[in-house]
């Protein structure tokens, strides 16, 4: 996939962050590629961006709009769809992560045939997957779970793969979701591929690679969530990784939008994903915990972090407040990686 | 769905009756609707009903064309499809359980619609499935599982319930693979669901019932399947079962088709399901297991179903050799049920 930069990013309406991962998502992690922001003018959020215009986007060389919106169920909202118009016309392919297809929309279909621009459907998996094959590959690999959905797992993977980068150790991310993907630039939307086949693009999505190498894959949903537990799994027996990292929000008591889900204690979650994960790799080991302490005051942050780290013998961080320094030392240290080179600071 | 009956079941040139589940199934399960087979002239198997040509078949008022096999990969031959246009010219309906879609060839929608015959595609799921809330449901529910795929989980499912309903027992067999769905003439095919959706189809499969039905769910894969295992735990979330009957074959030391893979400890393969899948219903526990011997002699037959049963605690028996009257036993004698008649021979 080869989304022509730079991008315009498209709120449209939505009034939620949480509506709204896409476009935070790309700001942080690809600020070189965000050009500005289009906002309807009942839009509170704010990216931090330049408010343009189509016109204004297309005279500074936007070549993509991104739309950085999916309101609840995903779907493109029809008040959306005379801006997508004009950025075609304008000479901007689209790029979505929407369950909505925008090649199943004929009005744009058309605009974009006729003014030679490309419609990006990130949300489609590959046509054709195969069945897991359940064979060892060559390499190392390392998938973020949780205790719940929308824990950090995708943060988390980041700021692992970056520091690993910094470090010198070979690694790759390997993204599973509509804004990794769009930040990645390639991987596969596990959610959106029939469940015979989750595991077998699990396995493609991260091939044989070099005996040092890691993987750094992003997890999806938990095995504790009465909705997405079978792509948790699907996506862990076809990773076969070698290490795991659980993500957690302490400040959650039930799983966000279950009220009658209680979050899952992590200690057992994590005897519980190492005994099930083992089937395909039996040398899987949890090495670190990152929460998400946000809604913590600093006091309480370091508190917790103590208490988690004291309650399951493993390192534990806030990768946005403090870092992932903590897991990456576990990390070096599980697996005795030589850093072949001392940290530099670099983006992505 | 509303398949019109009787059938003329099609087999067309496979060679191995692991590729003609379908066949066999409808054969044994519906006797009633199955007027004869088609076989092309390679064909070794046999289900024992009258051979017929296509003017045959309609000449004895034959409504349907049933696609009873399926080779590796799911996918429709080429060399079928004169006949299925022959038939379809016939005035017979076509039913496929198949991968490729009857409704994606425009040869035959062309002549289907001519003739006024319809198309069945029965591993097309719903178009639209919800996510799965969690929510406890009303009534009560038994889901078979598997050491493996292909271990009688459809057949013992199929058993239970007719011997329930011999018994007098409000109960209803929810299929969850082509072949069942075929059978009840109703279901989902699972594995063809989004991953996404997968525990949200298990839900709707199962509704609410009156406290003292069961619904007996036909279970698809194995947890401790290296390609399977997401569909598999997304069936037993979306489930909630009260009630599990693991299916196991005795006479495999590895899944069937991945070598390097073991069959799990049948114990631990107990103590693991019923602890992740009391996530989504607290009460559930394994009330016996079904084992397929049919590889073995009498003697060994008897030995093995003794060593389990006296390994696990738990009722064993196997349901076609013997009968799953000892799984029923243990099903009244766990939930308190009262038989409100005697049992009757009756088909289903």
């Amino acid at each position: 996939m080869n989304i022509p930069t730079p991008y315009l990013i498209f709120l449209g309406d939505v009034n939620d962050p949480g509506y709204a991962k896409t476009a935070f998502g790309l700001t942080q992690w690809c600020p070189d590629r965000c050009k500005g922001q289009l906002r309807f003018p009942n839009c509170p959020l704010d990216l931090k961006l330049p408010d343009m215009t189509i016109e204004q986007a297309a005279a500074l060389g936007v070549r993509t709009l991104v739309i950085g919106a999916a309101p609840a169920g995903g779907t493109l909202q029809k008040s959306w769809l005379n801006t997508l118009i004009k950025a075609a016309k304008s000479g901007m392919s689209i790029a979505s992560g929407l369950h909505t297809k925008l090649t199943g929309i004929p009005e744009l279909t058309a605009v974009a045939k006729l003014h030679k621009v490309e419609l990006f459907d990130v949300r489609v998996p590959p046509a054709s997957l195969p069945i897991a094959t359940g064979r060892k590959r060559k390499g190392m690999r390392l998938l973020t779970i949780g205790t719940d959905c929308a824990v950090g797992k995708k943060y988390t993977a980041l700021k692992i793969y970056a520091s690993l980068k910094n470090h010198g150790v070979p690694a790759t991310f390997r993204p599973t979701g509509q804004t990794g993907i769009m930040i990645a630039g390639n991987g596969i939307p596990i959610d959106s591929v029939i469940s015979d086949f989750t595991s077998g693009a699990a396995e493609i999505l991260s091939p044989d690679n070099s005996i040092n190498h890691w993987d750094i894959i992003e997890g999806q949903g938990s095995l504790f969530h009465p909705a997405y537990s079978g792509v948790s799994l699907g996506l862990l027996h076809g990773s076969q990784p070698d290490a795991l990292v659980l993500c957690h929000n302490p400040a959650r008591d039930h799983l966000l939008g279950w009220p009658d889900y209680a979050i899952p204690d992590i200690k057992s979650c994590i005897i519980q994903t190492e005994t099930i994960s083992s089937l395909t790799n039996p040398k899987v080991k949890c090495i670190g915990i990152c929460v998400n302490t946000s809604e913590l005051s600093p006091e309480k942050r370091s508190k917790i972090i103590q208490q988690i780290s004291q309650y399951t013998g493993l390192p534990c961080t806030d990768p946005i407040a403090i870092g992932v320094e903590p897991i990456i030392q576990s990390l070096f240290h599980n697996y005795n990686i030589t850093i072949s080179k001392e940290p530099l600071i670099e983006d992505l």
